[in-house]
């Protein structure tokens, strides 16, 4: 059952500025043609959201509202922030290999115990991704109360079923879980039938946070510009069982401790919406999945088995003749120049694997295959 | 005495990129000639931060280093996170009236008890600021582990002393307590005598951390832009007594929760450091210290107190007749149609106080004194 952070009920109901803009509204009200001054704070605006509502969730049938859509500057803050509306004694489930930072942000919140010689935190599930179960996580076998999720996948590069997703539905409500959806690659997708979202999976709305990103889609890495999905269905639980909105409470966060994304970004990102920006997206997106087609095929012509690369920018590898990845990292250094990432940077199961990316250009793509084409293994 | 947050010690010692950058620097070394091609992530730059070094802090005689300033995404996140590198039984000093950010962020991370009748929250050490003591506050009675200090301050617009900060200084350094000072609004300075920098009091590198704002200083708002100061001198403690070097531990919350300011924005806030720039900032904040006269003389003029308004974009009114501070808000809206900030939002010595801003433009801030001077009192 996962626990929401208690600390967040002392605060008072009233926050500032919130109830000066209730008067402010009520007055106008009654006072529709007065002109008000305001020598208080400025306003916001935000004709982005509508924008993402319309193309990325409309387009599939899904609805949401605006108040459920938080713009903010990067997926990675996103996912590293948001365990922080939970309470310190969830036990938080993660697939091995994954992105670092969902670990270490629990860890700093205080959620695991000391890293242990296995390579793990104690206290989180560690759900194993390899070769054998073809990167497919096995539903915990103990209770956990937050799940992290993320598909297409970082590192592996490998995508989750509808009916895969659809397991881990279940398995939230009934164990009154919440799944933090990390879909930052969503439009890396080429395969018809992987879900972008996972709100396309039924009941997701009710126990399912989605983590997008538009410095990947559009390519504009040190362009911070993100969003998360919360739904108001999405409850957790004090501990004398009331349900808490956890839209309300990632407000609270976000209002307080976070000031929004530059104008001029937003602006940015909107125009990946218009038809232009479509066009420029997909040719951005074809450009690396191309790269990502020339070192999947490349890797695999000496003899290296991958995996991902068709639906994500990563390119996950099997070190050859069972070589750990720091050895591995080493050999492509020394005899190649070429700088890639060990697998088990990622977690314990990830040893023995090694990430490359995409998001080169396509001449230093093309040189750094041709390199690894003469690599002895 | 400053406690840190002990979870950090439970991270493992080698973040994965920062082992791949020690490996690639290491071969680099031996092999200078190496064409190295990167198939992990990107490079990062810092070009703000060598502006920031030299117009801020060496104009001023005071010496950092790059790696002791930390560019982001603006003051409020900052003064909101910061916090999170300490434990959570360090006992919070603030002054009263204050920024609501620095104890929201203390509330939500569980450092306080519940909100009182008194408008306070249990454990936090409030400072009164009124007219009485001239707004600035006496040492704690009690010791206490972190002090926010924000000068010029918001909401009152007032400053602080060399001799007074100096105080504080010598305060945390008996207590081995840690200032936060917040100086978001020092580019509004206008009177000589005024630090516009912690660090220009002795000592002050070995027990504060200084937060700046660009988003305030050129007028930028919308564009999120800030950086925060994180001395290496600057130690805090764990339980046995070990000392922890808070700029280790604020690098690291950075480098996981956090993925640096867009470039766009940090070439923006480098030109403000150009010669033109540094034209057109003073020229905006001219603008806006002519509107803070215009609303200080105006209110003066119908007989109500002032405060602030000369070294801050703030203008901190004492209302009239004792009237509480919505009662104020109310009357100032339903009689002017002008919008202010109740002081009392900003802690209970705020109480028959009002804040109003600088930051409108010249027409309809002479349109709101024009209003206000007809105001029935």
């Amino acid at each position: 059952m996962a626990l929401i952070n208690e600390n967040y009920l002392k605060l008072t109901g009233n926050y500032l500025f919130a109830e000066i803009g209730k008067r402010v509204n009520e007055f106008k009200k009654n006072n529709p043609n007065s002109d008000i001054i305001r020598l208080g704070i400025g306003d916001v605006t935000n004709f982005l959201i509508k924008k993402i509502l319309k193309f990325d969730y409309e387009s599939r049938g899904i609805n949401l509202a605006e108040d459920e859509i938080f713009v903010s500057d990067g997926a990675k803050s996103d996912t590293a922030n948001f365990q922080e509306i939970f309470g310190i004694n969830n036990i938080i489930a993660l697939t091995d290999p994954v992105y670092p930072v969902y670990i270490d942000s629990n860890v700093m919140a205080g959620r695991t115990d000391s890293y242990n010689a296995q390579g793990k935190f104690g206290k989180i599930v560690y759900l194993p991704c390899n070769a054998e179960n073809n990167f497919i996580p096995l539903l915990p076998k103990t209770k956990v109360d937050l799940i992290y999720l993320c598909y297409p996948n970082n590192p592996t590069g490998m995508t989750a079923t509808k009916e895969e997703l659809k397991k881990w539905i279940d398995y939230a409500k009934r164990n009154k879980s919440i799944i933090l959806y990390d879909s930052a690659y969503e439009a890396f997708i080429t395969e018809k039938d992987v879900p972008h979202s996972i709100y396309e999976i039924e009941g997701a709305k009710e126990v399912a946070i989605e983590f997008r990103s538009f410095s990947k889609t559009a390519g504009f890495t040190g362009t911070r510009c993100a969003y998360t999905v919360v739904p108001k269905e999405v409850i957790a639980y004090s501990n004398n069982g009331k349900t808490h909105v956890l839209n309300s409470l990632w407000s609270r966060r976000q209002t307080t401790k976070f000031n929004g994304v530059p104008y001029i970004i937003q602006k940015g990102a909107e125009a990946i919406y218009s038809e232009e920006g479509q066009i420029q997206v997909k040719s951005v997106i074809d450009y690396y999945m191309i790269n990502a087609k020339i070192i999947k095929t490349g890797i695999e012509n000496i003899g290296i088995k991958t995996f991902g690369g068709i639906n994500a920018p990563y390119i996950w590898l099997k070190t050859p003749n069972n070589m750990d990845s720091w050895s591995f990292f080493d050999k492509l250094l020394n005899e190649t120049n070429i700088v890639g990432t060990p697998g088990v940077g990622f977690g314990p199961s990830g040893e023995g694997y090694f990430r490359l990316t995409a998001f080169g250009n396509r001449e230093k793509t093309e040189e750094a295959i041709n390199r690894i084409s003469k690599l002895q293994i």
